[in-house]
C-alpha cells in the first residue's frame, strides 16, 4: 500500500448511499467520521485478482481519541484501486458507540484539570560540552567505541548497516553485524468474528513500518541532547518528500552501573571501584494507525547491541452493549477485557520479527547452541548428585537452527567465527540473549499464520540471501504465506561457516487492562546481540570513573 | 555466620604448620595470601554437631584481584567456634597459580595505560531545583504518586514495606505492598570436584546480603542527584556500628517514554502527545566477596514497581594446568570456559528469591492465573480457524499457586482484592510480570537443592505467616532443608481471599566468558509489578510533557 492508497481510502464509502444512511441511522452526523484502512489478509479462500481493502469507522465528536469510539460491527469492503465499494456488512447496530467522556489524551484538553498527584521537579540529562559522538556524511555515526551505517527506510523504519566495534587492545575496528532492522511485524487480533477475524496486520510490508514513523518530539520522545535525522522517501507518484526528525540518536544516562566491585568487610582492603554507563540509543516511532511503536537501537560500550520496542499508543478497541462485567453471562465471549463502558479491548500479540545479518570478525559464521544439561554424578564421584554442563552442538543447516525457546531445556544461542578463535583458544562469538518470548500459539494451518510462519519459531538461521530480507515475503499485501521465512528455511540449506542470517522474533500477549484506556503507557522488551569471548577480555576495564570536576555546572531556568 | 566469624576465620589456618608448608612449598609468600571463608553447605551426611567453615586461599602477589590467582585444590576445613583446623584437603599441586598480568581492576592502577577508544564527554542527570522526593523521619519516602517505608536491613539489604500509590481520581493513596525483601540467594557451582562440590551459596541466610553492602560511590554506582541511607547494624557484641551510604535513592531519566501517540500519515490529524518517563530508585549493592549484587527497586508513576538484580564484580575461577582449548583431551571435563591462561571461568547459576507481601487495596488478595490458550472455531463459524483466550483460575491452596513457567502455556499472574471491583467490575489487582526465569535444574533429591528448595518453582503464594520470611528457612547455615518455603508450601493452605505473600525467584545461568575476565561488566534482569485493572484508566493520562523553558541552564565544568 502507499500512503496514498492508506489516506484515500477512508473516504471512499462516503460515495456509496447505503454506507451514508447506516451512518446516519445509527445518530452519526457524517461530519464527525473518522474510518481507517484496514489490510484485508488473506483466509484461504482463492481471491478475486485484485486489490481489497477493508474500511472500519469511530466517531471523532468530542475527542480527539475516535479510536475508543467504534462504529461496531460495520465493515466496508472496497477495491483498493478504484476505490468503489465491493461489499457492505453491517451488523451490531444495537452496540451504543461509547462515551466521549475521558478518552481525549491531548494536553491542551487535560491540562486545567485538578491533578491530585504531586508534580515533578524539572530532570534532564546534561551534556554541556556537547555529544560523545560525531555523524559523518550525515549516516556514518561514530561514538566511544562504535561505528556504523544509519538509513531511514519506507519499509524497516531504521537500517543499521556495517556495525564494528573498536577492539581495546589493537586499536583495530571489528566487524559484528553487516545489516540489522525490522524486518516485518505480525499483529493478530484474538477474535474471529465478522468485524473482527481479519485483523492480522503485518505492518512493515502492508503499511510500510518507515512510512508511519511521524517527526519525532523534540523534548519527550527523546532527552534534550538529542540529535535528528531526516528520513527522505518517495511519494506514489515518484516525487521525494522529506519526513522531518523521524529518526534521533543520544546518549543515554540512567544512572546504571557498568561494572563495579568493592571488597566485602570479610577481606577489609577498602576497594571501591565503580564504572557508570552510559550508552547511545538511535530510536523511531512509528504510528501504525492507533498503535505507536518505539523501536531502539541501544550501543553499549562493552560491545553489547540492545533491540528494544516499546509499545504505546491507543488499542484497537471493540464496541459492546455491556456497561459492567455483572451483565455479561457465562457463557457470553468477550474476546478481551472491558475497559470503560460498552468498550473491549481485544486480546492480541505483537510480534516483531528482526533480520541480523552478523559478521562477527568477517562474513563467514557459524551458528552454535550451548545447551546446558544436568549431568548426575557417579556413585561415589561427589558429595554432589547433579550439576549442569555446557554442550556445545555447531549447526549445520537451517533446520538445526528453527529454534522454539524452552525454559527447562536452556541454551545459549552464539553466532562465532570458527576461523578466528581468542588467545586461549575460544571461537570469538556474540551471543543472543533473549527476552520477550511469546510464541505465536495460533494453528499453524490458521492463514493467518500461514502468512505469519516467520512467527512459527523465535529464531532461525538462513545463508544470506539477497531476496530473503522480508520475514514475511517481499510483498505482504494479501499475499497467501508462500514467500516467508518459514518457507525458506524448509530448503535446510547448509548454515555452518557461511556467511548467515540471524532472525530474533520479540513477542508479547496483550491482555488488555483498565490502564491501557484512552491511550497506553509504555510497555518494552528488548533482546541482547552481547559478546562471547569476542574479546580478549573486559572491554571497558580501562573506563574512567565520573569524577566531581568533570560533570557540568546547572541552574533551573530563569522562568521556574 | 556474623562478620566477625567471617573475618577471623581466613586467618585461621596460618596458626596450622601443614597449611603453612603447602603454601611455601607451592611457592607462595605468607604475606600474600588472601583466604576466603566459604560456606560448607550439606550434603546429606549425618554432621559433626558443631559449626564449621571451609577456607580457601589466593595469591595477591603483583595484583589486588586475588580472586584471578587460586591456589587451587587447597581446602581447609575449620571449627567455625575454635577456629581450629579439622582437615586439610591438599591436592591440585601440579596447577599454576595463574600470573598477575591483567587482572588488576583499580583505575590507579590502569589510567596511564593508553586507552584506543575514544574518551566520553560529561554527561549527567540534572535536577536543578532538586528532587521531587522527600523523605520523612529517615525512612518514609515521598515522591509523586508514591509513598513508602525504606529500611536497611543486616540479612535482607533493603527492605520496602507499607508502599502506597496515590490514586489520581480520588486522591487516595491506596495500599500495594506491605513488605518487599530479598529474602534469599541460591548461586549453586556446577562442578562436583572436590575443591568446588560444596560451593552452593545462599548469600542472605548465610552471609547477610546488607552485612556485605558496602558504602556506595557517590557519583558512579548513583547518580550525581541520588540521596544516600545509611544503615545501623549491632556487631557480634552487640554494640551498633554505622555502614555509612548503604542504600541510595534517586530520580532516573535514561531518555525514555511514558506514553505516546503521534496521528499517523493515515488520518492526518497532526496530533503529537508525549510524555517522557522518569522513576525513582533505590539500589544496594551487595558484595559477597568476589560477586557484587546490584538490587534496584524501581518505582514508576504509572503504579508499576521492578524490580532488578544486576550482577558484577568477580567471578570465582578455578586453576587449571592448561593455557589453551587447543591443550584440552576431548573427554576433560573443564565445568566452565577458559578465561586466560590457567584461569576457568566455572559455569553456576544465580537464585535471588523475593518476599512480596502484596495487600492490594487491603490485606485479603487472591492469586489468580490468566492462562492463555488457543481456541478452535467451529466449522463455518469464522474465516479463522483459531485465536487465544483468556480463562481465568482463581487459586484455591497453595498447591495450586506453585508455578513453573511454560512458553508454550502461557498465563498472566494476577493478585487481585475480590472485594474490590472497578467501575465496570473488574477486580483491582497487579500482576506479575515475569523475567529472568532460568529454573533450577539440579536432581530435586541433591542435597544443595534440598536446601535450596525455594527455586523449584519460579512462583509460589503462601498465607502470611510471620514465622515464613526467609525461603532458606530462618536458619539457613549448615541447614538440612527442612524449614524452606517447598516445605510450608506442601502444607497446601487455603490462599484464597487471605493476607497472601507472592514469592519470586529471578534466575540467571551464568556460562562464563572472557569479557568477564578480570572483573564482569554488569549483567541485570528484573521482574515487574505492575497493575492490571488497579486504575480506572491510565493512571498518567494527566502528567504533563517537558517544556523547554522548565528545563537547567547548564554549563561546563570550570574544569573542563
Amino acid at each position: 500500500m502507499t500512503i496514498e492508497d492508506m489516506s484515500s481510502s477512508p473516504w471512499a464509502p462516503l460515495s456509496d448511499a447505503n454506507f451514508n444512511r447506516t451512518i446516519i441511522d445509527r445518530g452519526i452526523n457524517l461530519a464527525d467520521l473518522a474510518c481507517l484502512p484496514i489490510s484485508t489478509g488473506w483466509f484461504g479462500k482463492k481471491e478475486e485478482n485484485r486489490r481489497l481493502i477493508k474500511v472500519q469507522c469511530y466517531s471523532l465528536q468530542g475527542t480527539a481519541n475516535f479510536y475508543m469510539r467504534p462504529i461496531e460491527g460495520l465493515t466496508v469492503l472496497l477495491d483498493l484501486d478504484t476505490k468503489k465499494v465491493v461489499h457492505i456488512s453491517d451488523m451490531g447496530r444495537d452496540i451504543p458507540i461509547p462515551k466521549s467522556e475521558n478518552t481525549d489524551y491531548r494536553y491542551s484538553k487535560l491540562n486545567n484539570k485538578y491533578s491530585k498527584v504531586r508534580l515533578m521537579k524539572p530532570i534532564s540529562i546534561e551534556q554541556p560540552k556537547g555529544p560523545s559522538f560525531e555523524i559523518e556524511d550525515g549516516h556514518l555515526v561514530k561514538w566511544v567505541n562504535w561505528e556504523f551505517h544509519l538509513k531511514p527506510d519506507p519499509r524497516a523504519g531504521v537500517i543499521i548497516s556495517r556495525a564494528m566495534v573498536r577492539d581495546p587492545d589493537t586499536g583495530e575496528l571489528r566487524n559484528v553485524m553487516y545489516k540489522g532492522m525490522t524486518s516485518e511485524l505480525f499483529v493478530p487480533y484474538m477474535d474471529p468474528t465478522d468485524a473482527w477475524y481479519f485483523k492480522t496486520y503485518m505492518d512493515a510490508g502492508e503499511y510500510g513500518f518507515g512510512l508511519q514513523a511521524m517527526p519525532l518530539d523534540p523534548l519527550n520522545d527523546c532527552p534534550r541532547n538529542a540529535y535528528y535525522m531526516d528520513g527522505v522517501f518517495p511519494a506514489a507518484d515518484g516525487v521525494p518528500y522529506v519526513r522531518s526528525n523521524m529518526i534521533c540518536v543520544f546518549e543515554s544516562y540512567a544512572g546504571d552501573i557498568g561494572w563495579r566491585h568493592a571488597e566485602s568487610p570479610i577481606t577489609g582492603m577498602g576497594i571501591r571501584e565503580v564504572r557508570p554507563k552510559v550508552t547511545l540509543v538511535v530510536r523511531m516511532a512509528a504510528s501504525v494507525a492507533n498503535y505507536d511503536y518505539i523501536v531502539d537501537w541501544e550501543f553499549q560500550t562493552d560491545g553489547l547491541i540492545r533491540i528494544k520496542v516499546g509499545l504505546s499508543g491507543i488499542l484497537m478497541v471493540k464496541g459492546t452493549p455491556y456497561v459492567n462485567m455483572n451483565q455479561v453471562p457465562e457463557e457470553e465471549k468477550l474476546y478481551g477485557t472491558l475497559l470503560s463502558e460498552n468498550v473491549i479491548g481485544v486480546i492480541h500479540d505483537h510480534y516483531v520479527t528482526f533480520y541480523l545479518d552478523m559478521d562477527v570478525d568477517g562474513p563467514n559464521n557459524s551458528f552454535v547452541k550451548v545447551n546446558l544439561v544436568r549431568e548426575e554424578t557417579s556413585p561415589g564421584e561427589s558429595p554432589r548428585r547433579s550439576y549442569l554442563k555446557a554442550n556445545r552442538h555447531v549447526a549445520k543447516t537451517e533446520k538445526d537452527a528453527q529454534i522454539k525457546f524452552k525454559l527447562y531445556d536452556p541454551s545459549e544461542l552464539h553466532v562465532i567465527n570458527p576461523s578466528k578463535l581468542t588467545r586461549v583458544g575460544n571461537p570469538v562469538g556474540y551471543k543472543v540473549v533473549p527476552a520477550g518470548t511469546a510464541a505465536s500459539m495460533l494453528d499453524p494451518k490458521d492463514p493467518p499464520q500461514m502468512r505469519g510462519a516467520f512467527t512459527n519459531n523465535q529464531v532461525w538461521v538462513t545463508p544470506y540471501n539477497r531476496s530473503e530480507q522480508w520475514a514475511g515475503g517481499l510483498f505482504v499485501y494479501q499475499s497467501h504465506g508462500e514467500d516467508t521465512l518459514a518457507v525458506w528455511s524448509e530448503k535446510n540449506r547448509p548454515i555452518e561457516n557461511k556467511d548467515i542470517v540471524l532472525w530474533y522474533t520479540l513477542g508479547f500477549h496483550h491482555v488488555p487492562c483498565q490502564e491501557d484506556f484512552p491511550i497506553m503507557p509504555t510497555v518494552s522488551s528488548s533482546f541482547d546481540l552481547k559478546p562471547v569471548n569476542f574479546y580478549e577480555s573486559n572491554p571497558i576495564l580501562n573506563m574512567p570513573p565520573n569524577f566531581e570536576e568533570d560533570l557540568p555546572v546547572c541552574r533551573a531556568a530563569a522562568s521556574a
